[in-house]
């Protein structure tokens, strides 16, 4: 129909569905906002069938039914992974057609081959669903905030990991009962390394940091921690320390370049970030002009992705109906520089430092020896319990130090016959909002 | 120029120099993504004088200079009030100028009037300043959040206000001591009236409501009421009952009209909106898609609105862009509806209630008496002191109640003999996102 987008849909899952059902429940308020009605009038999937069919939408199996189908406007990928997904990606843009796109894998190592295309070819490309589901930071970044030089973005960007630490917390309960609980309840997956590890949030820190620098940043160039290493013990001393542990994806500008790193962070406990708990996200923008900004939302589910989703079909829609006009459609490239990635060996921070060790004496002078030969002074040391003979945990605050110094004296720790387990270390920050103007010496 | 989005400043205060100052740091940056120069033109005030010109931008003290200037694209007004600025963005309208503002009286009361034209017109308007300065909460609401249906909007929108409520909480201090300290500062206007009555959090919660319903509401339409007889004992006792006390901004979708109101409200001191002090806003939109969304940043200062300003410049300059070939502007008009508005008075809620008394024997019973025949239990009374004879604070928790029996009730109370000061009410809500399922009986 010459008058309506039309939309094709390529893989059919919760998310997928939930497009439907909002194109669907709020056709006449989206029509009146976009200015021609919009339509689903092909959805693929190769492993799913409807029950049903649903009216004025036909099924099939095959996704160049859609990349190659004239009569469509915007083709949605909502299939996931790299490949076939890159692949109907390109050939879409490459046949002039709008793409929106969920898939943070792909954008996290494709997003510059993928941008860069669609602006060679004038074709709205977007992305919002791949970071944050229900919250539009892909938006407020690249619109919202335009003019300022964006200094620092951050936050809670994985859900699972954020679930698991607060379940942890709050239930006095280990890694391993609480992840097998989440994947017993569908929060995890089964194989939840791709969330557990950090991989998912540095892909998510990637995309968000070639937003914010306008810098071809990708996912190898994330240095990452997961949260597997993490006790409840941790977060209980954390706790009477002052701190809460979340997960953080962090991406800086700093003087000689960017660090994009994914790990647990100590943040004071009555910090707003510490606050957000289970399946939220919560991402921190500091701007030049704005300040410190900060945005909380359902982080992933169907409907939140759902609505991400849309108001991606939406903005590529708008486009769209100018582009019927003017034959020249809007296009979003990021300045592409290769910057400097700052290596985590730089980081200065504030560190807690859990050993197990045997208590008898002599042990807390051998360890406190190695940080001292290491320019490392340290703030508090908490022995927790006294057994002489016994393996016991010791808890230990750092002042500022040089990661570089802290690995290296957490290298020789480690080969003390006293001690007995792989220390565990957690980077931690005491003011939220002035914390980047602390590190790095800058 | 041709090849550049040309702009005229009405207005030259702290944010007209913040745009300026944006513009022209960020001037490459905003070149390359919007696709062409922007570049201010030509600026005026009928008040204020540049110590020295600034290279390529002409000064004058007339507002139609740039008005009827055809060579200028966007007209940014930036002196507030109602008329003459009203009349200046009409007429620049009817002249088919793009139009940013960020003038909340205005368009908290013509708002729809100017949209109308605007939209008649297919002429861009922009407004994003007009609303928690550095948190881009219009576009978030207009744009990113499009296919929700929103339930609701609420939040702390005017930074006066929350900085005083801190000030007093923290210090121990009283509201007038508070005012004064920040008059002197200037953090508060000589008549902070519009301020502190909650006065301007009603304009800017007309604002947020027109956005997110589409209905034509109006500041006329918003019950308000301000901080100015709260006291320090007030915030401690809320505090040692669990709660935070906020001027809070409300305009939520009942199933039989609009709710719109301004007033103190306890939270719940470990919810997120209680965390957030001094000149920093937050709102909190809820999406039937999205669910809970929260928005936190500075509220005002030159630098904030400036961002929001130029975030509306380039906004517009990139559809006109798209108009300079196309003839037809995007523009954007809510559906014009008008809704019913709830009453204050249909209200249900917890209360808090302080009273201050002659301590003899009799009056709780005879204060009691009069909630119980109006139909309200209460769920705590604190006589914090007792002085048989003398004047003491009671501090009284409800249960969830009316608000018109509340009302009733207190002006039964007010006419006792004993009760000395006409008495303190402020609502109370227990679960921050649950809060608007559990009023009105939805």
């Amino acid at each position: 129909m010459e008058n309506t987008i039309n939309i094709g849909i390529i893989g059919i899952g919760t998310v997928g569905s939930g497009v439907v059902n909002m194109l669907t429940e709020h056709k006449e308020l989206l029509k009146a906002k976009v200015g021609l009605p919009l339509q689903v009038t092909k959805m693929v999937s190769r492993s799913f069938k409807l029950e049903s069919p649903i009216e004025g939408i036909s099924m099939g199996e095959e996704p160049y039914e859609i990349i190659e189908d004239p009569s469509i406007d915007i083709v949605v990928e909502l299939i996931g992974g790299l490949e076939p997904a890159r692949s109907y990606i390109i050939d879409a843009i490459s046949k002039n057609k709008a793409v929106v796109t969920a898939n943070k894998l792909l954008i996290s190592q494709h997003g510059f081959e993928i941008l860069k295309l669609a602006s060679e070819r004038g074709v709205p490309v977007g992305f919002e669903g791949s970071v944050a589901g229900g919250i539009p930071i892909i938006r407020v970044i690249r619109d919202a905030l335009i003019g300022n030089e964006i200094k620092m973005v951050r936050g809670i960007v994985n859900g699972t990991c954020n679930y698991i630490l607060t379940k942890m917390f709050n239930e006095k309960k280990e890694f391993k009962t609480v992840l097998t609980e989440a994947q017993s309840l569908g929060y995890a997956e089964k194989d939840a390394s791709l969330d557990v590890d950090g991989i998912d949030s540095a892909h998510k820190i990637a995309i968000l940091s070639f937003l914010s620098f306008g810098a071809d940043t990708r996912f190898r160039d994330v240095y990452y921690e997961g949260i597997t290493n993490l006790t409840y013990g941790d977060l209980q001393y954390a706790f009477d320390l002052g701190y809460k542990i979340k997960l953080l994806g962090i991406a800086e500008k700093l003087k000689d370049g960017i660090s994009l790193r994914v790990h647990p962070v100590m943040l004071p406990k009555d910090s707003i970030l510490a606050k957000i708990d289970g399946v939220y996200n919560a991402v921190e923008v500091v701007g030049d002009y704005t300040g410190p900004t900060i945005y909380i939302g359902k982080g992933a589910g169907s409907k939140p992705t759902a609505s991400a989703v849309v108001s991606d079909i939406v903005d590529t829609a708008r486009s769209i109906y100018q582009r019927k006009k003017t034959k020249k459609g809007f296009s979003f490239l990021p300045r592409i520089t290769k910057p400097n990635i700052v290596d985590i060996s730089e980081l200065q921070s504030k560190y807690y430092i859990r050993l197990e060790a045997v208590d008898k004496p002599g042990v807390l002078a051998a360890i406190s020896g190695i940080f001292g030969s290491n320019n490392i002074s340290l703030k508090y040391v908490l022995q927790i319990e006294r057994h002489e003979g016994k393996t016991v945990p010791i808890v230990i605050m750092t002042h500022i130090s040089k990661e570089k110094n802290i690995k290296n004296s957490l290298k020789l720790i480690e080969k003390l016959d006293v001690v007995v387990e792989k220390p565990v270390m957690v980077r931690a920050v005491d003011n939220e909002t002035q914390w980047s103007k602390r590190r790095y010496g800058a």
